[in-house]
């Protein structure tokens, strides 16, 4: 054995390992204390390079021939990272689709980590795999009210759920006896959906226009009518860029008329079926094959949290697996559940605990409250940055709990100059350490495409006032790049 | 906002998330403890039926109309995952390359998870980015010593390290102007091969011999030389059924005579070369493109902990991917790095922190150490398998930290009765909540292929005494089933 203190060769399971996992989580928090403290702000100011240089001077080497100890590598590694971070539990942290976790759910986080079931077979998560089996149903029966053979698949994420969905569109296509399967989706979908194809071997999407953010349902109309052979539809309800809503009934009708299947990436909007105010907004996500959904997203759960659901849990059949290490045909015929076909990946980390813990802890109307409130935050911001003199929103709606604007600024210089204006207020204000905002580009009332600051707003409990100020910073910003801003390196036009 | 108490609702993060975490961590760690007395051995007894029922009678409804509040839901739902784990802490427990992770990695995923850094932009990951990059140059250094151009992605395991070895590979053929990639592998390789090229629309794969459980470079030249265009050679250190180690270095110059890549899926035996004296086993490592490399078994990480190493990093150009609101091109040219070719994956949880701090305080020699202990349990486990009046160990070399054996009372029976007597006593130990072994199917030495009982010992600590009690319990679950092992429903034959 090697020679070390107890605590650094501990290990995390057992009725033992919660009193070494105690004492080192408790160096843990106050890193993370620390590290927040020392940061001071919702990022690390200096930029890249020097975020790189405090890193590394706290961290390397990063393998070291000899150990310093658990105690001494968690203080330094968390502290450093903890400082360096862009912490999504700061309200000015709002650029993207990144959630402030819960506290809740990071904590059962912890009790994955340290009993570490592998959701690919029964005898190494026998109690993991039925609660899975029991999120899943019910996250299915909230996509699909009623549906007794919906079913539901946890992911790493929107990506995946997007690859399975399309994965699982392929296999159907050729159970049909097609060579493929054609995907058609928006100008405005996830770059996933393409990356999906592409990884799958699909034909090159067939992408149609979606004017003012959203999928025009006539121009899926057409595209299906030059379209041979199975076609899958892919639907958006959040865009990244956005937050808006595709028309789904309108595309569900579109799709069932060409014998289309519907896919819809939910990975924003579908906890919105958590709350009866505002799951309507999602009317016609049941005529959808099959759904993406994250609960890292809205949901305030640690990476990952992906979801896909079915409308038909047969349509999972090609994931069917066999490997006898895992589910021979003799343990399943005595009894042992099959869990191999339930994901791409083998080894599988129990990512349904800490949502488990989440649902029950808040229930239906406790995360259904969140996520109103979040939109309704985004209201109230749009509301600020409509009554605030050197800012301008994008026109028209709302997205779920996105707002996109601009300086004025950017407006009185040509359209090149006003994007880069843009652009650069973001950068600043990143490599100051003073707001993480992120960028869209998006139609303006003339038709003219330009790019807007986005803020995502995601956090369960920042409202407009804790908002108001990063309006000011972000107009301050914008009026000190604007007389800085530098010109191109030739010299004055 | 929500009514509710002040822990139900917090976040994680910043300077105050520590606080309302450390609450909960400590309801996780009580849990956690009064989980694994409850279970009292290495899985709970009573088989499926049992442990469904127990589970839901605590934790349905899974998603309540209202919520219990955080501190009821972790009690309940982290207790009665404990409860009903597997748990690979107990030594008893050793039938996956499933691994007990050490309670410095599962504190510093708490951090991860805690600060939720996604690992798709730099302004959602400033300082994890950078300890990410450093981390996978330390491993991609470990694998191919020297080499500068050498890199390294994190991936969520071996099924995924491997899916994006034959999709760069898929990639480079199609470069090279041909329609695809022809995968050679053996009959011992993991099944997440052929998922791959099932997943990535390759032509299914060529399957050659692998006698002894070992690749045969003979086998592998005839099937190179009947396989036209780009082929990739796909071998393994260290099999999932025996831990065996292909022959590299013929592999390798095999490969190269037909002007073939070779790719390593050394998800098992990758950390031997952490030990200076195990490492040897992996010589011929470096003639492969690419290397399947996991943490989450020899390494002791919670699930997920996947690397895939490269020879040459410019290999991974075909990840390369511009979505603008990550990486827009005029925030590449003012130095924020781009992150997104890094993976298959877009939001990604920080894996590398847990890896990070594990690295840190083990040092590359603690690690070594902790390797070469199971392999040397290995060894002494095989021993006291050998000295057993009623057990037989599979003849032939042991694999890197597993054993195969089997009760003699199955020698004795018809071989599909001696088969089924020993599929029967693995099961008998999962239901009774005694003990956790694999099985696997082997060559005898008469060349029959039986079925065997498998140890995998990935405990860091545990030695051979641990050990010893298990194989008494193996061999009177072996008498007790011989004697009362059900018939054929026909009747006596």
């Amino acid at each position: 054995m090697p020679r070390a203190g107890e605590v650094d060769l501990a290990v995390a399971g057992g009725a033992d390992g919660a009193y070494a996992l105690g004492k080192l989580t408790s160096v843990v928090l106050d890193a993370l204390a620390d590290g927040a403290t020392a940061r001071g702000g919702p990022l690390p100011d200096g930029g890249p390079t020097a975020v790189a240089e405090r890193l590394r001077a706290a961290c390397a080497p990063v393998l070291p021939e000899r150990g310093t100890g658990a105690e001494e590598a968690l203080r330094t590694v968390v502290r450093a990272v903890a400082e360096g971070a862009a912490d999504p539990a700061h309200p000015w942290c709002a650029a993207h689709l990144h959630c402030p976790p819960l506290a809740v759910a990071a904590a059962a986080d912890l009790a994955a980590a340290a009993l570490n079931p592998s959701m690919d077979s029964w005898d190494q998560a026998p109690a993991a795999a039925v609660l899975e089996q029991d999120v899943t149903a019910a996250l299915a029966d909230l996509v699909y009210p009623g549906r007794a053979a919906a079913d539901a698949l946890v992911t790493s994420g929107g990506t995946e759920s997007n690859l399975v969905a399309l994965l699982l569109a392929r296999e159907r296509a050729r159970a049909a006896g097609a060579a493929t399967v054609r995907v058609v989706c928006g100008a405005n979908a996830h770059h996933s959906v393409r990356r999906a194809a592409w990884l799958l071997d699909l034909p090159e999407p067939v992408t149609v226009a979606a004017p003012g953010g959203r999928l025009d349902p006539d121009a899926v109309d057409r595209a299906l009518a030059r379209t041979t052979g199975p076609a899958l539809v892919v639907a958006t309800a959040g865009t990244t860029d956005e937050g808006l809503v595709d028309p789904l009934p309108e595309l569900g009708s579109v799709a069932a008329r060409h014998g289309a299947e519907l896919h819809v990436d939910a990975a924003y909007g579908g906890p919105l079926l958590f709350s009866e105010r505002l799951a309507p907004r999602l009317d016609g996500l049941t005529a959808a094959t099959s759904v993406t959904f994250d609960l890292h997203k809205l949901g305030w759960q640690p990476v990952a949290a992906g979801v896909l659901a079915v409308a038909d849990g047969a349509a999972l059949a090609p994931l069917a697996l066999r490997a006898d290490y895992l589910n021979a045909d003799d343990d399943g015929e005595a009894g042992l559940p099959d869990l191999l076909g339930r994901s791409i990946r083998t080894t599988r980390r129990p990512d349904v605990l800490k949502v488990a813990a989440t649902l029950r802890a808040l229930g239906r109307d406790g995360l259904g409250a969140l996520v109103e409130h979040c939109v309704d935050a985004a209201h109230a911001f749009a509301a600020l940055v409509d009554a605030h003199p050197r800012l301008r929103r994008r026109p028209g709606d709302i997205g779920i709990s996105t707002v996109l604007f601009r300086p004025t600024a950017a407006d009185a210089a040509a359209p090149a100059d006003g994007d880069a204006l843009v652009a650069e207020v973001r950068r600043r204000l990143l490599t100051e350490g003073r707001a993480v905002v992120g960028r869209a580009v998006a139609e303006d009332a003339d038709g003219t495409r330009r790019l807007w600051l986005k803020a995502t707003l995601l956090h369960p409990r920042a409202a407009g006032e804790d908002l108001a100020g990063l309006l000011d910073l972000v107009a301050a910003t914008a009026a000190r790049t604007s007389t800085t801003h530098p010109q191109e390196p030739e010299g004055p036009r």
